[in-house]
């Protein structure tokens, strides 16, 4: 049996999407900026696509800027804002468990002079509202912090913190990357003036994403070129790409409630499960406000790495770090910042459901992980050393932290 | 009969493309960055495709670096190396000819407080290389010139401009983007630093082109996030377009000479009896060092979005300005910059032909065109001005320029 856990990272496309893209990767190949019929055709299919994906966020579709991935869409936020404003206001705020493309996108503008505030999260990745608060400043031109964590799973409350930063004239970007089409985002009921979203999050194809920026906020374009997407992403439109992005959206809005409670009864029962058969599990970020197809789990006594890799052999798919850089992190920076202790935190892996997942699959990982943990406990030195002296070596996690 | 003639807006993907691309959009989902199964897959075959792309332009395989389109390798070239040397060297130079993803990165680098120096062309489109070499300074990081205009089908001559730019130390970037596929291009022999190139423009898919960057040189992100492409450009790879890519560029390398013979002879038939059959027409660009799919006309007294529109409705499809702005264009820059008088610049088309284009329909078109050229010249007050009196009015094009 196959499991295929590992949704943050890339999702199976959905039949009804590719069938929808096919006349666009064979006869439909006109430019959208040609103006023969080719064109107007590929046109129209880019402008039905933006409406869909506007649809499954309530924004309008003139907000809707089409990218081609999602750490481009939050580089285009960030950097889009900060230099729109530059004259200005020269202040940006992130949250510490950001997406790498913000985090670095922050990196980059401190190199061109801005400056940059790093907001800590709580223990369960919650950002600090009251410290949030206080780190705006005078010249504070935009806060970025994600809706959810694609790691730990953990939703922000984005409204509130849009309510912080608006009365102070702060403009808020959330990366909902790993939200939208797995739970309901509507940019009205948030605040938001601009947000991230990723095709490839929702059985959509690779190679197409979006910026909602909401009317009359500046963005200064990343890519310069042309006049697509009125002139805020030069580059000739991936019209397929785009055209499974609407119907992947279109499909989402209609069945995300019936896919989001499918998932989170699995979801638990893997949570529930897993902490009942397997001893020193810590689960990692909210248990209420959770993505419905997160588990983030710290196995003591192990290592992640191999933990994934055993599953591999068994035909089960997850991932031991953050997906965008997992072959370069022992311990995810997010990890680190809700305070987990590297003994435990090295141990962690990250499962993410899709709909496609099935109640067999689940049964299938539930007797398969105890038995790997099992295993590599076994030849674990810290575990014998544990089982030895009942003392852990090194420190292990706090009580705090428990 | 439907005769595409916008090959330079985008081409028809080549079945054997569509066909290698396939699995990539439905079971080989992984991401690449994954460490499991579904991740090595997709990884092992965009380092295929890598491998296929370099080959096409003899270059290192770590040399090539994936994007989403021609627009942002552009954007990449000119704003990651002026970033990346913008503590020593702040000038760049660049033609007046060039793509507006060049031409509008080089403006927002002087936004940025850079400086820009935009050299004229001759009445071919030929870089003035004097012109070049005195616009040289002390501070100047990179020359951006196109390997060939789109429009008009000029050939620079890219290695005299690399041997002038290399003795004062200044690196070349050029956007072979029109070139690449359809005429050769070795790198080693040109000895550029930088080059730009796209999937679409030789059978290949939307959504995936590359930058090559020789070894060494250094480049400034312009998406920052993962370790994707060696840390210069983050985003989950677009597997399918870039394996369609890979594919599109092992069949371009292969069959370049006899594609390239093919469309040279429907060229040359469309240039001659064209000419043969309308009066008052003007070939813009070299005779000689000239792209072998690239025809490009004014026709004298006629508007060529009016005669765009009728060969539209005949099923014939061109293109009446710059394919990245057409819509926003009444005469292009690059016949502004070589010198057509706007009373006949207006009346311009270009025609790009495709390996799929036959004998039959260039027939077609020949029978075609001098028609509709009649009939809109038949409603032209300039043409009924010009049969009365003998003259133009406004000036027509100066002896200089025929």
């Amino acid at each position: 049996m196959k499991v295929y856990l590992d949704n943050h990272s890339a999702t199976k496309l959905d039949e009804r999407v590719f069938e929808a893209m096919l006349p666009y990767l064979k006869d439909h190949y006109g430019n959208p900026q040609s103006m023969h019929d080719l064109g107007s055709q590929t046109k129209q299919a880019v402008e039905v696509a933006r409406k869909q994906v506007a649809s499954l966020i309530n924004a309008n579709e003139n907000e809707i800027y089409f990218t081609s991935c999602g750490s481009e869409s939050n580089n285009l936020a960030l950097k889009g804002v900060a230099l729109a404003y530059k004259d200005k206001k020269k202040h940006i705020i992130v949250s510490q468990i950001e997406h790498f493309s913000v985090l670095n996108s922050a990196k980059r503008l401190q190199n061109l002079g801005f400056e940059v505030s790093y907001i800590p999260v709580d223990k369960q990745g919650f950002v600090l509202l009251d410290e949030l608060e206080k780190s705006i400043k005078e010249n504070t031109v935009l806060v970025s912090v994600q809706h959810s964590n694609p790691e730990i799973g953990t939703i922000q409350d984005i409204k509130k913190i849009v309510e912080i930063c608006h009365k102070k004239g702060v403009l808020v970007h959330t990366d909902a990357v790993s939200s939208c089409g797995v739970v309901g985002i509507d940019v009205k009921e948030l605040g938001v003036d601009l947000l991230s979203l990723s095709a490839s999050q929702f059985y959509g194809p690779k190679g197409a994403a979006a910026l909602y920026i909401k009317e009359d906020i500046r963005v200064v374009p990343l890519i310069d070129g042309g006049v697509q997407e009125n002139g805020i992403r030069a580059g000739t439109e991936n019209v397929a790409s785009i055209v499974g992005m609407g119907v992947a959206a279109e499909i989402a809005r209609k069945e995300l409630k019936e896919n989001s409670e499918r998932m989170l009864k699995l979801r638990d029962k893997l949570i529930e499960e897993i902490q009942a058969k397997i001893e020193y599990v810590y689960l990692n970020g909210s248990v209420e406000k959770r993505l419905p197809n997160n588990v983030n789990f710290s196995f003591e006594f192990i290592e992640g790495e191999g933990l994934s890799l055993l599953l591999n052999s068994k035909g089960i798919y997850v991932t031991s770090g953050s997906s965008c850089a997992s072959k370069n992190l022992k311990m995810s920076h997010v990890l680190t910042a809700i305070g987990v202790d590297p003994a435990v935190g090295q141990g962690t892996i990250t499962m993410t459901l899709s709909k496609y997942n099935t109640k067999e699959e689940i049964d299938y990982v539930l007797e398969v992980l105890p038995e790997l943990v099992e295993k590599l406990r076994t030849i674990s030195p810290l575990y014998s050393y544990f089982l030895q002296t009942g003392q852990r070596k090194p420190a292990g996690p706090g009580t705090e932290y428990e």
